[in-house]
């Protein structure tokens, strides 16, 4: 269960201070050109450390590609081997391997957790699953194994490009606060509290023709939030109106739809079933929500139990490297998923007629 | 894409007024007891026609099953044929073929629809992505597809119960409204106005040990969000405190740990995480909340297109057979789906030690 | 597991006495025209009692289709419902839902079985497995279950027949005699005798292009390696040159390569190599064997146990209905696989190259 | 396509001549302990230059685990860091990532293979199917690829062991030869000649309780043999007494039964079956053998075309790295396959009863 898509799919491995963490993305089809620079520098807007509310924990983050891509010569299509400073390569529509040293992995810090449960983190049913647990700064329940769904993203993100669709993720609420004016001054005050703040991740996903998505069993709106609810910290997903919808009455949310124009073959009055009808999409923008929880990890002292069942206090942040807002990291965790859904789609859609 | 889960398996057939619905439930252990009689009832308990609010349609679903189950003797253990009279039966551990009679098509009715696109149906998207559409009552996109999710869901609810995992759902808002004892008269007001009415389904799981769920893409709010937004006409999934949580601080939502009794190996302080911490139950109560769209069928003219692209008006809730509020057929469902994930990571849970 | 392919993929269910036989094709693309009556045909050609060594069970297997085909009018392109009579259908891109009725189940015939396993017959592993079964004829171990397959590769190979590419399968040995001439001979010598006789089929796939199948884990002839070992009493599988390959020397199968003509790109020398390199076809005919055991149902006096593990004695071909030869009927079986594996290649090959 | 098995999954990645090779297993239950010692000794096994007959290419294919296990401290049950020392590890029940670098790539070499195709290669059918194509050594296609199954199959191998079964192979022909005490001089010969040959696999699977391997779409004889069939140069699959049955009369091959003693439930009088009944394992024995083809680079003048589809000769095996007989290199494979399978079949068992 490591493993996520129908066509287009990543498969994931790592524990938050193993060797490393990494994937292999499959379902890749042969010729795309793609970006390395560019997949870095997304890789590299999710790092922690590079902005205010996010972890001061620092890592390199450098990915090395092991596979399924080679040199492209864009002056005469020649392929040739990878090398440190390659931009442009070319999918074989081979598997693509791909990995990120875990350089700066400081288990020690982390020693104390070996035997005491944080409170609203997964220690305890790790536990209760598996009967041993890499208790290392969560192990591979650290919001650090998200690295690999951003490196496919990134790809995800670069196809769909081709094809005109854009993703556009943002941070829309921190802790209950909607204007974006307010949010950096919530945060210092929220980390010199040592508290937390949940938040909300807004995403518009344009360009996506009509037709993509299947019924049933493969909506979109099912692989979107199925997406989402992996990602670490969320809690809830909507798309359209969301949950206004169940609280409106049908002649309040209809989309009436009218004669297109040169460009388009029909024109929707409204978006309240934001751009999915059936699971399919209608050529609208596809909008959605997702709702992450504060982060855990507070300067608090908080009650929890030992490995044994004995109580114990602890004061989860003391010391460590934590977020103080999630969904600021989230956001591009968000945007990643959203790609690898919306590809995997366009994949899909290649099935749809004969 | 007419497949759902992993282990415990439903791939799902059938048109609203084509031959039949039906399906094949895959990942049964053999040696299970169900009640066959019991099963018919959750169907009819789904069933349009029988409550307030809920589509007058007509139809017997009587379920009748093809394979994979065999009458079972409780007095000697003896297996025999399946009769229309039989009530016990045992799982044979292979695969559960079923199907509804489709007793009370009337395609004729909907003749009008052949050309014209329903506003907020699925009708335009089907035709966008498949060139070809099943135009009568929504076709595979009706929400009568839900009868075989119910046949499946209450094969896993009746497997589960014998686990001691029980799901309950029901509807706690419609229209915005919270308070049950409203429910009614606002759907009688909105039937004679022709309008319809969104609601929300909340579900409490109880029962569910510690260590269901699988960690990265098998996340238990995964599954759940997954099936619910499968459903036609959900826009919204939360688990835990859900959007709240992204307007709280960490301070306010941390679910304390303190040593368990002679029953519990430990004892939560509170419950924001709703159940689940890193994708795996943590043996506390699950609860989620699931938000439904107004019906899009209303007794209002609404403005449209024919497939050939030239404008038109309908009326589409005239004279047809639609429900007020499809949260209260979507109960039964919600908790059907609910069952299937919770079934599937039981017996996923089997693969998680040595 | 009771499902087979990537795309096209059929789910199947049915015990030999039990109610029906059935399944579930998910993946056929939208506006395909099948004609329903050669189905029928195809599925008629694999029926016992139609040919010389075959069971005398006399079903009359009329395929019932539940979902995912309409009636296609030629004339007008119009769409209408399923009747009787229906022979054209166009594909609606839905899941084909379809059941055959098991209308001569005489399970009585079968009492005895109840408790004794019969030698070379899964009833032995089945209740080792499951600790329950349905003894009646097999019941899902039975050669019946084969019908499911035969009315999916019917639909599998009229789709292929649109893209050029025919499965021509035949029986080319019988009991080590190799000749035509004389397997009705021995067929009738050996049906005196009470006793049975091995076959192999073999296979030529004419038609396919180059670039079909994939590397690694998707290679075509592993795909038809389990295909065919997925029948019942197959025990070998080759391609190509296959076993004979082990015993010679590369110069003496080397497939030269030289230049095409007008109409093909290259030109092989030879095809020792079955028509796939790699897993991908090469434009060459596919070819392969598929050995199938004798049917173990024989009129001799053999040593066996009872469910309680003592000794007994049983003559299992004795009143019983069965085939001499089961290569005879998994002919049109192992046509129908292999037209599922190549229609599958055929579909997964849109998604190769961007 | 890159991924193998239902429950204990692989997936694979890397070019002959990229910069790695690797891949993410799984699947593996957590508490399992493994030695990494043991591992990279099967893994050396099967490494080119260690065996008269095998290519002389030398890579270190030095194992680095990236995650999923932790050093396990036999003495005091803790677990630790992986070091490079590092022997006994226990799985944590989370995906197990692997990478062996290619330390001996010498694309140089490859170069005029960027637009010759070598016959009985895959050069051609990648081209034909993706367009673009890792010329170097063969890419994606070359033999290198099988040390991602060998690790993994290392790691199932010991796992099988703790439940008592063992996986036997061993080269039993070559150049149709049976006699092993005639096999270096028949491959000095051929190696001489700038010939190569065929081979035969044999493997014995013992230790197999009765009740493992799905009936219909999982038999266990079709998950063999899709797994021989994925290894590249295969040509055939038999299991039991294989292609012999189809000669024979059933009268000739029945497996009697008779009852068992203190140790087994039942005793079967001889094993043509090969251990495998319905497709579910008897508890006998498994036996099948697997067909290599001759290695196609020999030392031979051969027609081929360029890229551009003009005429050309080639001598293949002129100054390369290859195998005389990639049946020699292929037994490990096989052995490791036959591993995965089985071990894949009996986490399922644990799925099979209530």
């Amino acid at each position: 269960m490591n493993t996520f898509g129908n066509i287009f799919r990543l498969t994931t491995f790592g524990e938050s201070h193993g060797p490393a963490m990494g994937g292999v993305i499959d379902g890749v089809p042969a010729g795309i050109l793609f970006s390395l620079k560019e997949m870095q520098q997304t890789v590299d807007a999710r790092r922690p450390g590079t902005k205010a509310g996010a972890s001061p924990r620092c890592e390199s983050d450098r990915v090395r590609i092991l596979s399924g891509l080679m040199a492209y010569n864009q002056a005469d299509g020649s392929l040739s081997a990878l090398t440190d400073d390659t931009d442009i390569v070319i999918s074989l529509g081979t598997s693509i391997g791909f990995m990120v040293e875990n350089g700066d992995a400081r288990p020690v810090a982390y020693d104390v957790l070996r035997e005491v449960y944080r409170p609203n983190h997964a220690d305890i049913t790790y536990d209760c699953k598996y009967g041993v647990r890499d208790w290392r700064g969560g192990g591979r329940s650290s919001g650090r194994e998200t690295v690999s769904r951003v490196v496919a993203g990134a790809f995800a993100t670069q196809a769909l490009r081709r094809l005109g669709v854009e993703i556009h993720a943002k941070v829309t609420g921190i802790g209950g606060e909607k204007d974006p004016a307010k949010f950096a001054a919530m945060l210092d005050e929220a980390a010199r509290q040592g508290d937390s703040l949940g938040g909300v991740v807004s995403v518009r996903i344009t360009g996506v023709p009509a037709g993509w998505g299947e019924p049933v069993f493969g909506k979109l709106q099912q692989m979107l939030a199925g997406a989402m609810l992996s990602i670490g910290g969320v809690h809830g997903f909507e798309y359209g109106d969301g949950f206004a919808l169940s609280d409106s009455r049908g002649s309040q949310v209809a989309d009436e739809i009218f004669p297109g124009d040169d460009t388009t073959h029909v024109r929707f009055g409204s978006n309240h079933c934001g751009g999915i009808l059936g699971g399919i999409s209608t050529g609208q923008e596809i909008v959605m929500n997702v709702a992450f929880k504060p982060t855990p990890t507070i300067r608090r002292e908080l009650h929890t139990v030992r490995h044994d069942g004995t109580a114990v206090t602890i004061t989860p942040g003391e010391g460590g490297r934590h977020d103080v807002c999630i969904a600021l990291r989230g956001c591009p965790v968000v945007a990643a998923m959203a790609a690898m859904v919306l590809y995997d789609a366009a994949l899909m859609s290649r099935l749809a007629r004969c």
